[in-house]
């Protein structure tokens, strides 16, 4: 490469070709070889960075999760009304355009390729119950809520209901489109508030 | 094998040792060689039921499909209240024990593996969708809808819930267990009927 580029920056570049190649080939197909070629570099070079594949995969996890936390974080800093606000996080967590939507698909291949062995990578949470929980008290504390929920069922079926959606919007966008989508989590949020 | 089996015997029993495979090993280490040796089998044999890991695939995914279509059939036979029966079947849907739940890990790991050449392959449809929109006309023929609801979005946000808690109590069980699954399914339906 012509321009200089420092260590971080290069991991950052060897990730992104991880998620290229599993977008294209499935995890299958993301061997260290392939990975390598994808991101223009030698075998050796790869492993200058990454030890093993499963220290590149947990890399390649944890940067899918630090983007989804940095748009949320921009959502949170504009001036909405809470309503507003809420549904604009939301929005951020479901696969609605192309960037979320190849985000999802790489997030959910990793996630079933390690969950057999989920207790021995340092596999990195998703994010997605905390910010629930957050919107739930979010709206508590907004007093916009119904009057008695139980906040802790309400929670667990807004999870529910967004990580439901987001998986039917990756696996049948012919059927459910971004639309539908935000119109079924704006109900539901609807369906809660006073 | 002592026992003599029939052919279609035999590719269940192929398919259930693919299973058992895929929950030791994940989709990555069920190879024609390791599933083999699973079922007792010498490479040739296996070959003799299915000439491609695919058709094994497509065959496996299909017997997951089948026996969930046959415990909800055996549900809906039964006599129950309308409101019981919808409950009831929703629960078969979701991994609530030790069957179920393998069979989930299962679906989960071939609809990862499977999702980036579903064009390519003969994949069955897990059946929920249709199963959900069963249950939404079911309530409705049942009078027991609250009134202006948008039906069509209600099956939506239904479908949402029960995929959702069902990926969650799949791989969140430490967190999520069977008696919550049961509360939030009943809680939802509850706040769609009157």
């Amino acid at each position: 490469m012509a321009k200089l580029v420092n260590h971080d920056e290069r991991k950052q570049l060897i990730a992104e070709a991880m998620w290229r190649v599993i977008l294209d080939k499935g995890m299958e197909g993301a061997t260290v070889r392939n990975i390598a070629e994808e991101a223009g570099l030698s075998l050796g070079a790869l492993r200058h960075y990454f030890c093993t594949q499963d220290d590149l995969l947990v890399y390649a996890m944890t940067l899918v999760q630090e983007r989804a936390t940095a748009r949320i974080e921009t959502v949170v800093r504009q001036k909405l009304s809470p309503k507003e606000m809420v549904l604009a996080v939301l929005y951020e967590i479901v696969p609605l355009n192309k960037e979320t939507r190849a985000e999802m698909e790489v997030w959910f291949a990793f996630i079933a390729y390690v969950n057999h062995r989920k207790d021995e990578l340092p596999i990195p949470d998703d994010g997605v119950w905390e910010s629930i929980q957050k919107v739930i008290g979010y709206l508590e504390i907004s007093a916009l809520l119904k009057k008695d929920l139980d906040l802790d069922l309400e929670a667990e079926r807004l999870y529910s209901v967004i990580d439901g959606i987001a998986i039917h919007a990756l696996l049948q966008p012919e059927r459910l489109d971004a639309e539908k989508v935000r119109r079924t989590i704006s109900h539901h949020i609807d369906s809660i508030c006073i």
